[in-house]
């Protein structure tokens, strides 16, 4: 028995409209050779052409823009090193208030860069997950802003649900959607938009087999925490939360896992096929069908391209 | 006084309808970002997602639909290293015909197996232009083949034109549309399409500084012969032909250059901003506006991205 609540598709819909104006419509691509390879029908909902390169700027600007005037006077908050921290700063810039991230000392350079170029306020610290809480609580204390979580927050996962409402507007109905799985936001989020218009598409996560907390989440039915493994697929290293966790449980259908090898061949597939650039995290889906761990023949299957941030000095190929 | 038929908007325009159904329509991409470096509207026309990922399939695709029944028997024969032996090879096999590639032995492994992948014959000869020249006319002697030269041909040039009149009906009208000259098919085509469209846009050719054949050419009056020089941008070390130089006399507007660090720069803003993989010669536009070379304040330009084929191993920055 559980006390959170959970998000439904009219809150999903309600984030949709609040998002729309400020958020890309991003393009469904389809490759005619992976389609040969695979013998399916496979369709690639390219959120790494997302602003700031990644779906995290539906969950952050539907977070920013929910706030009241007062409490956006005072700013958002958040601890990141990657996706989030970008989305969050400029979510804020773009409603024309501060934000505070607090970025592990270790961070890529190339993300601080981009943070920066934000507007955003940045604190470092220590790289552990007990340095950023207590460094962000510091700020917090001190600027009173709202902290908006990566994921463990009611209205990222509703901003991440429209991905799949936009989606289906776009094309449809399908057989299939796979999306990948690291805090469980954008999972969360398109199982509640599928399942709740009712359709009969199977939604599945994926994860890296070597970070596959949730799969074993789902399957055992406790929320266990994040293994630390240093997969390839950077942005699937996090545990789900009580409410994703809660939010998959319900509504997903299954979580498969790819090897870390299988992930490098389906990045560099999709870059040398579809002339995109996509990160590890948002290959972990093809990466699994082509371990043959999906049966996808003969079926319309989504894909989600997560985010295409990516050190391009060096490709893992 | 030329003696040279030159191609007409009509004549582009009957190609259009006949390739049509075997081309993609590409996207035409925008990037918040870097407008705002430039202060302008660019449009990139994203021929890297054409079929085998570069523009070379619209002429190629062009010559070998036009074949008749009798001529196609035969199959068609071309020398090439780069895209334009894919690009033959795949339209041979779309028509159900033979395709004989002359390739230098010297050729990247992965272009050879892409020919090899579309079901091309290939015959490797020495990295020299006579020795390819020869072996090229072996094969044809041998076969009968039709030999469709990558840009001084009459078919080939209309079918590269097609991308600016699938353009036009895209955005409409514009102050300017750049295309990279190599051996001057694509800005030929699309110099005669826009003109011929009665469009006030400027069409602008871009080549690397150390390989401006094309500029001097136009400059001069005079078609002189290919620099030789090792540009990163591979696809435009070829000069101009009799046919294209004539095109390009008469309709482009001018003929700017780029250096090779800018041209390094422009494809790694556009990967790392745009997230699509573009080629070195896909983007000598981009950099010739990044060094000034032209006045795009603000005005509407359109930049033909003509391939996206990179060794992704060792990209360039």
């Amino acid at each position: 028995m559980t006390s959170i609540k959970l998000p439904t598709l009219d809150d999903i819909q309600q984030a949709h409209a609040r998002i729309r104006g400020v958020i890309h419509e991003t393009p469904v691509m389809t490759c005619g050779a992976i389609n040969e390879m695979f013998g399916a029908d496979l369709r690639f909902k390219c959120e790494n052409f997302q602003k700031v390169g990644a779906f995290k700027f539906r969950g952050a600007s539907n977070a920013v823009l929910s706030l009241s005037d007062e409490e956006a006077a005072k700013g958002v908050a958040t601890h990141s090193s990657g996706n989030h921290a970008a989305a969050i700063a400029l979510a804020a810039r773009m409603r024309g208030i501060e934000s505070f991230i607090v970025m592990p000392d270790n961070s890529p350079e190339v993300k601080k860069k981009a943070v920066a170029g934000y507007g955003a306020k940045i604190t470092f610290c220590k790289p552990t997950l007990k340095a950023r809480e207590t460094t962000l609580q510091a700020v917090i204390d001190e600027t009173g802003a709202a902290f908006v979580h990566p994921y463990d927050n009611f209205r990222v996962v509703c901003g991440q649900g429209t991905c799949a409402l936009e989606l289906v507007e776009q094309i449809g109905a399908f057989d299939m959607i796979i999306a990948p799985v690291g805090g469980g936001g954008l999972c969360g989020g398109t199982a509640t938009a599928i399942k709740g218009l009712g359709l009969s598409s199977k939604v599945i996560g994926a994860e890296p087999e070597i970070a596959d907390d949730a799969r074993e989440s789902f399957l055992t039915g406790r929320l266990i925490g994040s293994k630390n493994t240093p997969t390839i697929a950077d942005g699937l290293r996090t545990s789900l939360s009580e409410l994703t966790f809660a939010i998959i449980t319900d509504k997903a259908d299954d979580i498969v896992t790819a090897g870390e090898e299988a992930i490098i061949s389906a990045m560099r597939l999709i870059w040398e096929r579809m002339k995109i650039i996509v990160e590890p995290s948002a290959v972990v889906g093809l990466a699994a069908i082509m371990e043959n761990k999906l049966d996808v023949t003969g079926k319309k299957v989504v894909i989600i391209l997560s985010g295409g941030n990516v050190d391009l000095e060096k490709p893992p190929f």
